[in-house]
């Protein structure tokens, strides 16, 4: 295979290159075709396949990307060993309906020389931002890329990561990248644990706790419903989680649905977040939080 | 005039709005025109005129933008009296054989809530990065954002603003903005001084001493492919300059041609640039340097 030719994954045509990537979507809007592209870093499972079965439903043609972006890794978190396995990786997007996938390699995305950051401000700086510096920069920065190389009608991304949601809506409207940014709800395990590529770290004990993240985040959106303080729950919430065996929570917070800032009242769209750790395992979840009625 | 509508100012048809700069550009794609944009912030010469001339040759239609951005200028610096004439910007610009100008307001490019960066990297730390703090992110950003509103097949800049120049390539080149970027030579009275609109605050004993800038800049540039080091030749500009009657010199440099690290010598395509103070105005200027015979 040439570096620019067009390849086959499993059954999935493939691309290495964005040179190419933009002959396969040239092609498309050529025949007047909607493209829509799903960013991944592979290690797929149900919630992926629902963003490519939303991308079905808003465009003619759908992308999954599969990147593993060493940008948004920290120097102690697991790059490294993050799950990779491209071919049943396709075979699952080529069964869910995706028409090309887009797996370039490292040097492809940054090649010698590149030095710019997208930096998407404040927001980053909230909830996650202080457990991971630079995370937010490195997932602004790739999926400006990403936009740019495939200039898709419609993107879509999971609500399991809400606020990376957030921060790619507000870069992409700041920037002025033509796209439409699909956010797609969560997909869970039976028991409620939000799908997770990394829940395939947990150890069997570890995944008998993890549940208790989704249960715990109900519970707080419950109480303050009932008129608990948004502080108090997220003390009690706390404390249920270590409680349950989670070895550390990074937070939980009921925050604007929009800005992510932390909220005082249910005065407003909201959205209650949480990320707490579980042995190696750092798990994030969240839910919307219903108005009091 | 609505928000949205096409406008004239002069002869020349005008959008204020992103939206409205995309229908016109839509309407030139459905005829199978190319596009080129000519980013300004006014106060034009015939530095521009030349950006316009050349984007003539390079696309079917041509949009000046038009848009003096905050976000380039520290707290100390010109913004509120960088000079500013639409009418007569628009009649030079549709004299030049522009087709369209896009001046809009700042509330259009910076709306509430605005909050991304795009940060160019260590380029934008050379030169007159330090003596500009934050300059070349607020120009990364609106240069890309003005990209991405108009998505040219061709953006031209001046080489006059060279370390932009440079800057912007490599962010195009980093985010994959799926644009051709063209520098055009810069344009210089008869006497040396290269054209800017910043000339214009110059006393009439400034702008005697102005054009030593240029030609200080190509005397370095011959004594160093006559032998003398880069450095000892920097340092004697920067006398001369002084003697000529610079209130200051910010630098003088002999730099890669691409990378604009310093060189010490002339073994690859390089430029010599400067940065000097006269009065209350700083002046910039650069020259290509030929390689020693």
């Amino acid at each position: 295979m040439t570096e620019s030719s067009r390849d086959r994954v499993a059954t999935l045509p493939a691309v290495r290159t964005v040179a190419a990537l933009r002959r396969e979507v040239a092609t498309w809007r050529g025949q007047k075709l909607s493209v829509a592209l799903v960013p991944t870093m592979g290690a797929l499972h149900q919630g992926h396949l629902a963003l490519v079965a939303r991308a079905r439903e808003l465009a003619d043609r759908v992308v999954a990307s599969l990147f593993v972006n060493p940008a948004q890794f920290g120097p102690n978190e697991d790059f490294a060993r993050y799950p990779r396995n491209e071919m049943a990786d396709a075979g699952k997007l080529a069964g869910a309906g995706c028409d090309l996938l887009f797996a370039p390699g490292v040097a492809e995305i940054y090649p010698p020389g590149f030095a710019t950051t997208v930096d998407p401000g404040p927001l980053a700086e909230r909830l996650c931002g202080p457990f991971r510096p630079g995370h937010f920069r490195g997932v602004a920065t790739v999926v400006t890329k990403l936009l740019l190389e495939a200039l898709p009608d419609v993107a879509c991304f999971g609500e399991k990561d809400y606020q990376q949601l957030q921060i790619i809506r507000g870069v992409a409207r700041d920037l002025d990248i033509p796209v439409r940014i699909e956010g797609v709800a969560t997909v869970r395990e039976a028991d409620g644990l939000a799908l997770s590529s990394r829940n395939a770290y947990l150890t069997p004990a570890e995944r008998q706790i993890a549940p208790a993240l989704h249960r715990v985040l109900t519970d707080a959106a419950a109480r303050v419903r009932a008129g608990t303080s948004p502080r108090d729950a997220e003390t009690t919430a706390v404390a249920q989680l270590l409680a349950a065996g989670f070895a550390s929570v990074d937070y939980v917070e009921l925050c604007d649905a929009t800005t992510l800032e932390p909220l005082a009242g249910l005065d407003r769209p909201a959205r209650a977040l949480a990320a707490a750790r579980l042995g190696a395992t750092r798990l994030i979840d969240n839910i919307p939080v219903e108005l009091a009625s």
